[in-house]
């Protein structure tokens, strides 16, 4: 059955400062490599993914799985799967080009943060499901909903005052998957170190595209 | 060049209260398809999209541009491309079981909102740059650094007070992207109406699932 909408309304001032304080908030988010050891309260992070589980998704299938790892010893695991991992990409699998581009990030295969953060968000994508039949159940769009709700997750991560860089490890899905007990049916799709960050923690010097680069008015 | 980071420092308390304050502003975002032709101040829009472009990407690409359409002979073009091609959809080149799966949310192929809404956004995503050299420049991850940056969007739309749904209208890319003279290395992701709801707007009556069913603690 369909209810009725209960909107929000706020009179065009109130919304033209919303929408500038929310750009204010979220750009000065960066992504940190550098964190502190620093304890974070759970309840953040469950409002946190609470707050991701809200994203739409094709035909409402919430594809989405969220593992938050805090036992130092699986966080551990962690980095020799992803250190092992991104070394070989560093230095045979993705070619010059993309070591290159990554260069003025400063990243390599040394993943330090993955100890030290005290919490690390693995999110997988449910690339099926099952009908309670037992027959699968398709979900549509499942990388593209499960990225909206990263972006999500990124933008309460922020409004919380805590610091994250999202991470695509490559080739190390299947691993990390096993590690973690999840089903087959679930593919890693990011990496998130979750916390405060170190209290000299650097970022790379970027500038973002101006307006009028993105923005196409028809 | 590394630059220091200046962290935004919330008490504990605080962190909570936040954490736990948008929730509830996203928790009340739901998709709506019926609005309101009542115009939408333009400084909120482009407020909006400089929020989604501080979105992540990867190596940097930035690798998105939105094209807001307001023009009601553009927008009643678009719209007759995708009813034109998702009557299709629905009627022969999806089968019964996507047509099942959609019954629930009664959408269909007939889009009124495609000429109501004050603003279409279209997103599209680049899937490769070129450099000063003219030699193509690989766009990593740029569909899932994309959908991170609508996530951002949906949330910046909430918290403005404005409705839209998302959608991924299927084949309708091509023409689309001719219609809006996009070039050919950039596609659509997702076209999204902006507005405000209609008075007598409804929604699905749908649930999300509970926090339960989408985090493991390790
Ligand atoms: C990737 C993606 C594609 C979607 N495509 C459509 C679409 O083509 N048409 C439509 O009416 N809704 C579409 N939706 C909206 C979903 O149906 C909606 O998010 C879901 O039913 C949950 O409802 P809610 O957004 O109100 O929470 C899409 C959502 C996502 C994330
Ligand atoms: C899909 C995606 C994949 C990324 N992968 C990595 C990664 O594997 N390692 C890393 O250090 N940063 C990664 N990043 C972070 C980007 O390098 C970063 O977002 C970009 O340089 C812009 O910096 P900012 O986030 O501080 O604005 C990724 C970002 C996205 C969106």
């Amino acid at each position: 059955p369909h209810v009725p909408y209960v909107p929000v309304l706020y009179t065009p001032e109130v919304m033209l400062q919303r929408s500038r304080d929310f750009y204010t908030l979220l750009n000065a988010r960066r992504s940190v490599r550098f964190f502190s050891p620093e304890p974070v309260p759970r309840d953040v992070i469950e409002n946190i993914i609470r707050t991701a589980g809200t994203a739409p998704s094709g035909a409402h299938t919430e594809p989405w799985t969220f593992v938050v790892v805090e036992d130092p010893q699986t966080k551990h695991r962690i980095r020799e799967i992803v250190e092992e991992e991104e070394e070989i990409n560093y230095k045979q699998r993705m070619g010059e080009q993309w070591v290159n581009d990554l260069q003025r990030l400063r990243t390599n295969w040394v993943k330090e943060y993955l100890d030290v953060a005290p919490f690390l968000i693995l999110v997988f994508k449910r690339t099926f499901g099952l009908r309670p039949s037992g027959k699968k159940k398709t979900h549509y769009y499942n990388e593209i909903s499960v990225s909206i709700s990263c972006g999500i997750l990124l933008a309460a991560l922020q409004n919380a005052g805590l610091v994250t860089v999202t991470t695509t490890p490559l080739n190390c899905g299947p691993q990390l998957r096993q590690l973690l007990r999840r089903p087959p049916n679930e593919k890693l799709l990011m990496l998130l170190p979750v916390g405060f960050p170190a209290p000299d923690a650097t970022v790379p010097q970027l500038h973002r595209k101006p307006l009028e680069d993105i923005i196409v008015f028809v």
